[in-house]
């Protein structure tokens, strides 16, 4: 594996129903999935607890070493909702209300129904940039590089699309994807090999059952086409050789 | 919420496969709800690349700031498992043939299908402990207060059992869940007012949609069973006030 150079993120999980157990995180996936498409590479996913001092500790890490910051989670109306005020004090901002994610709750919402409860969801660092939500009216936001979505998948998911024009990525990350009826062990050794000649290519084994019987996916990860397909002859070309059966290509 | 104060544990995913989307992950859920029964909080969770330097430096962290570290993948027979060496080097120890683990191994396959791929597999930290697996044979192992375990979900998962007696945890973190039918910014207020009368308990909100309809599930987490009563009476007592319906409780 070579270390990425290229445009980088960290997905940041905030939230403790994902370290219980009680919740299980899909977010990682759907942003993961997204990012390559517009040649963002995660390098990292972090899940953390609702502590203030915890968030901006690990935001204000993440944000040095990252190109772009992604957090799921705590932008809703409940005390245990507390990424914007971390977030706020993390770039040393003022945690205040925000003038035009006011005014779109205002209209979002029924006469009347715009209560204290839900205008804790426009308080944000001050300047932010919103991220709008067709789903469920309230906003996300962002502060420099760092991306702050809700938990709910689906309103994350509807959320991503507004986001293209703000993340600039590098080519998209392409996959390909080799499905053989072996199991890691017989190809190991000359799976070795051609990594050890595609030093810049990933290269990933991954088990797997499938109506009984068990199988290796052999994942090849590159912004080159041409890198992957050369690659991939070179597997190809020890897998006929060992008479192995390829599933799927 | 409260940072706690008893056993914590951090678990470190470690595969390529999951930072790009492609695979799902689903050993944090079943790892986190195991610890709880045993008493012991995940209080982090990281998800890394498959790269050597990343690798060690995260144990490295990982190990001192918690009490036990849990680590899931790369420690297969390919190229891209590269945990136990990983391993090895943050302990500044050798990496060699685990001699028990080749013995396991060895009476496992058949003979002559013990071949320099599975021998991979029991190249460890010297003097690491086994874990053993009764799915697929090759052994986790620790070192310490690190626990490496394979990624491959099922196997993972029959692993878990051998691993009670190493592993002392606190009193079991025990949760109650409360579910409604109203929207989180009509109990924002209310519900706020009980977390701060009962500081040193986890109160969670967490929105969902069940045939058609919006709810809220209120979770309650705490080792002593009268705090999570008492708690539970405060919001049973505001919820009755306000004549929301309880779906659950």
């Amino acid at each position: 594996m070579t270390k990425n150079t290229k445009v980088n993120a960290a997905i940041l999980i905030i939230g403790n129903e994902i370290l219980s157990g009680r919740t299980q995180d899909t977010n990682t996936t759907t942003i993961a999935l997204w990012l390559n498409s517009i040649g963002v590479k995660v390098q990292e996913v972090r899940v953390i607890p609702d502590i203030e001092d915890i968030i901006i500790e690990t935001v204000n890490h993440l944000r040095k070493v990252d190109d772009y910051v992604f957090t799921t989670g705590g932008i809703g109306p409940t005390h245990d909702d507390i990424t914007a005020q971390s977030i706020s004090k993390a770039f040393n901002l003022n945690y205040e209300i925000h003038k035009e994610a006011f005014k779109i709750l205002e209209a979002y919402y029924k006469p009347g129904e715009f209560n204290e409860g839900r205008q804790k969801m426009v308080w944000m660092p001050e300047n932010a940039n919103l991220i709008l939500n067709p789903t469920s009216g309230a906003p996300g936001f962002n502060v420099k590089n760092v991306f702050c979505l809700p938990g709910v998948p689906s309103i994350l998911k509807s959320m991503l699309g507004g986001l293209k024009n703000k993340i600039v990525g590098g080519d998209p990350i392409l996959s390909h994807t080799i499905s053989l009826r072996t199991v890691e062990s017989e190809i190991a050794k000359s799976l070795t090999d051609v990594q050890n000649n595609n030093k810049d290519i990933e290269i990933g084994s991954y088990p797997f059952f499938q109506a009984g019987k068990l199988g290796v996916s052999i994942v090849i990860r590159s912004e080159k086409k041409s890198k992957i397909d050369e690659c991939s002859n070179q597997i190809l070309n020890f897998i006929n050789k060992m008479k192995i059966e390829v599933v799927d290509r």
